[in-house]
């Protein structure tokens, strides 16, 4: 199998790599805007040819993008101007709907696959990609119905022998819960970050103190902007409601403290602790 | 030596089996109000005997405290009526000026030594306690001065070689701090729990899709109310300043989302980003 992946950074070039690993695929195209991120992606393995989008498609039989998803509808428009009826294209964005709506009508939709492999880390950049990524975590396949079984099929299996479960809902659904599983944490973490660079002056201090509760919390604080700035504003109505409901849960603490309300801030806690049936 | 732990859960039974492990110790003595916990202590080996507080402390050498700080004043107020000045006595807790404001005019005082290993996970009770605990974490011995210079040497000389970073400073400071880099994170995490319980009400969805950003943003949530809510209310002042700036940065994230101003999104991000300066 011919891959390319367009954009050459966390996601991509830790596909690129397992896909390698396994020996599924050997010449690996790259495309980038980026001539830095190429020349370090052939560096470090990652791709094996950096060519211009359209040169780089005719040659693959599977193309996955991915990139900041304020760039992802317009460069698929043009990837699927050019695939035929036997390539693949797959994305692996965090947002889902705007890029089905966008797609939607294409001549070609039926060989786009609308994945989103639930999987990363706070780094991004082609010195981000890793061996063994994905394994143990869920990837959400979307509207599954309107790709060719055949593409729906190749994602799957590659998906599935990563060690991904698999999970299928329409674009929206996946925005709403995107918000609640992913998204409002990124937010709290880098509200958090804030937090603590604003009012924390003696920052040797945290240094010195901050253990493995504000490491966890605080640790997606270090995403990239350029990356989750985009999807915040896609997905700005669902992010809204949880932020909304986070903020007013907050302020149930607040107001338990200045009232000391020992009560009810223990029962606040209580529930919180039923967190335990889903995260174990 | 001899040692008495008071309270035997997640700190004190890790401390157990990290000195025991060290073969500084042989028989430990447990004390604590709950029997159950004691059976469990014994079966589990964090302690060898179990004994009411004024016959262990009798036998001991080192009496170290770590319970619930709501509890821990009258504990150790009855400690240090009993001990000579040839006993050490400390304490483990997440709050420090309510505690040494309690001992600061008791006769005993210098043989008390006020520590806060910054070490933890989110389970306790003697199942949660566990061999190499504290290595690699900062430990805060608090108003050093005013403890006898053995009784200081000694915890100094243990926390070291448990592998820990040591950090002076007074009990103000420390609570201060501590309301940065441990309660902050803990009562987000406990909101961010009952955001998702509250709105989302498809827990599948969650229990499938949740992955490592949210699980490590979250996990904190799962963590003991008679054990935090306590901390929350000793250190009220110094947790809803940080509460109250840490609801006005997320606002900051709400107001950019409505307004749709991508570019104080990203600055916004762009700044938390600094939070690498702190943690690597």
């Amino acid at each position: 199998m011919n891959l390319t992946i367009v954009g050459v950074g966390l996601i991509s070039g830790s596909f690129s790599l397992a896909l390698k690993d396994r020996g599924w695929v050997k010449n690996v195209i790259g495309v980038s805007r980026t001539e830095g991120s190429l020349k370090k992606a052939l560096e470090l393995g990652l791709i094996d040819e950096a060519l211009p989008l359209e040169e780089a498609v005719k040659k693959s039989d599977l193309i996955y993008v991915a990139i900041p998803v304020d760039v992802t509808v317009p460069v698929m428009r043009k990837i699927m101007d050019l695939v035929n009826g036997k390539q693949i294209v797959a994305d692996a964005g965090s947002t889902k709907s705007v890029l089905c709506e966008a797609l939607a009508d294409h001549p070609m939709r039926r060989r786009f696959v609308a994945t989103h492999p639930m999987w990363g880390t706070e780094y991004s950049g082609p010195e981000a990609a890793v061996h063994d990524a994905f394994a143990g975590r869920s990837c959400v396949i979307c509207e599954k119905e309107k790709s060719d079984k055949d593409a729906v099929e190749t994602m799957e299996n590659i998906y599935r022998e990563l060690g991904m479960h698999l999970v299928y809902m329409d674009a929206a659904a996946h925005d709403t819960h995107a918000a609640y599983v992913s998204h409002i944490s990124h937010i709290t973490s880098f509200a958090l970050a804030n937090t603590v660079l604003e009012k924390e002056k003696e920052e040797d201090a945290i240094f010195e103190l901050a253990g493995g509760g504000f490491e966890s919390t605080v640790r997606l604080a270090k995403s990239s902007p350029a990356m989750w700035a985009p999807i915040f504003m896609q997905n700005k109505e669902n992010v809204l409601d949880v932020l909304n409901e986070h903020i007013s849960q907050l302020r149930k603490f607040k107001s338990c403290l200045e009232k000391e309300n020992y009560e009810y801030l223990v029962e606040l806690m209580e529930n919180a602790n039923k967190i335990r049936r889903i995260i174990k």
